[in-house]
């Protein structure tokens, strides 16, 4: 947690309770006592200083004084295939820790029935993963993450819409063109799943605008692809 | 696993047998039957194909024929403040993954003592990570891990050995200097724990050659730092 996060709600007069994870780490990881400040952030709002002004086990009040912009959102939209549960919470942490503010996370053939019905889907624990990537980051824009569950009508209907003047690329390994670097225009970025979009969605991503481009040779997961995506195509 | 990585003292006369985690793969996940091929590789060695010459539950002979190159080394060596156990797994199986071949896992300050005691730091569990971060990515190449406990030894009378004429650099998110992008030369890259370098670790990595360099104000965690300083620096 490098920036503690608080929801507007929780602020008033420049006062906020502290409870719950963030109290632990408070008090656990960092130790910190009256009189000592933490780095604070409110959620789409500006960062700064928080002082804490008294803490215990069951809670902390923290005086804030926030200020500073958060950085700039990367200017890209990234159409996910549904990862796997045990990998969903870690990419949503990865993808808000590197300044994706739109997500949609859709289906393919080669995603399994079964992934839809994580309760990781559930809103409140997407924006928890969320907020858990911002705070490393020390970002405060939450990303909109939208659930598309069926490919086609997503692809046929409302995709076009979503790319519109953004170069449209989707990471395919056996594509020939490479992936481009250091962009300086929005884009939107479509991923496959383990194994890949299928050939059929991969023509239908084509058809809708989107230029097939490699990595390279190796073949990266999902948690690793997307970091090298963001890194290259928008380096900091 | 995209690839079978085979070592060459199990393959005699282009004949190999499979047991284990490789044959439950085929069995269980790939599904293969007699006559069906499958992507195999020998470790340090040439990549090709294995065609099924028999299969059950317990064991599997495979026919290769290998003739390609593996994918070319990034010529990078990574210097690694040792990561936790639990990402520590993870870690070498990216590091294997995106072609880096040379690897030290050394102490820092904000190392903690218990990690050094971790069981997945032994030879052959560090192997067993190499090997299935090659075996996602179709490289054969086994990347050299070396393990340096003690800080200030290894970067006074080690560490210029190690850099040679290579470029240093140490990622340090309070620098002001961008890390630099598509670099055509070899690197020495110098990647801190979760919490970064202290300054006494930076000096001395400094004094020894190494420019800090950031990667913009959101900090990252070490397991999508790793994925993001490689695509940047070598994007292939």
């Amino acid at each position: 947690m490098n920036l503690m996060l608080i929801k507007c709600e929780h602020i008033q007069n420049n006062l906020t309770k502290i409870v719950g994870r963030q109290l632990t780490h408070l008090n656990e990881v960092q130790r910190l006592v009256k009189g000592d400040t933490v780095r604070v952030g409110e959620v789409n709002g500006a960062i700064g200083t928080g002082t804490i002004i008294s803490i215990d086990k069951q809670t902390a009040m923290i005086e804030v004084n926030l200020t500073l912009r958060p950085p700039a959102p990367l200017p890209i939209t990234v159409i996910l295939a549904l990862p796997r549960p045990k990998m969903l919470r870690r990419i949503l942490q990865t993808i808000a820790a590197m300044g994706v503010k739109n997500v949609y996370l859709v289906n393919a053939s080669r995603v399994e029935k079964s992934f839809w019905q994580s309760p990781l889907l559930a809103p409140e624990s997407i924006e928890e993963q969320l907020i858990l990537g911002l705070e490393q980051s020390r970002d405060t824009l939450l990303p909109a993450v939208h659930l598309r569950k069926l490919f086609k009508p997503f692809v046929e209907d409302e995709l076009a819409g979503i790319v519109g003047e953004s170069t449209a690329i989707v990471a395919h390994p056996i594509s020939e063109q490479r992936c481009p670097i250091d962009c300086q225009v929005p884009i939107t970025l479509a991923i496959g799943p383990e194994g890949g979009f299928i050939p059929f969605e991969i023509e239908k991503l084509v058809q809708a605008g989107f230029d097939p481009v490699h990595l390279g040779r190796r073949i990266l997961r999902v948690e690793n692809a997307v970091p090298a995506l963001l890194s290259r195509l928008y380096p900091a």
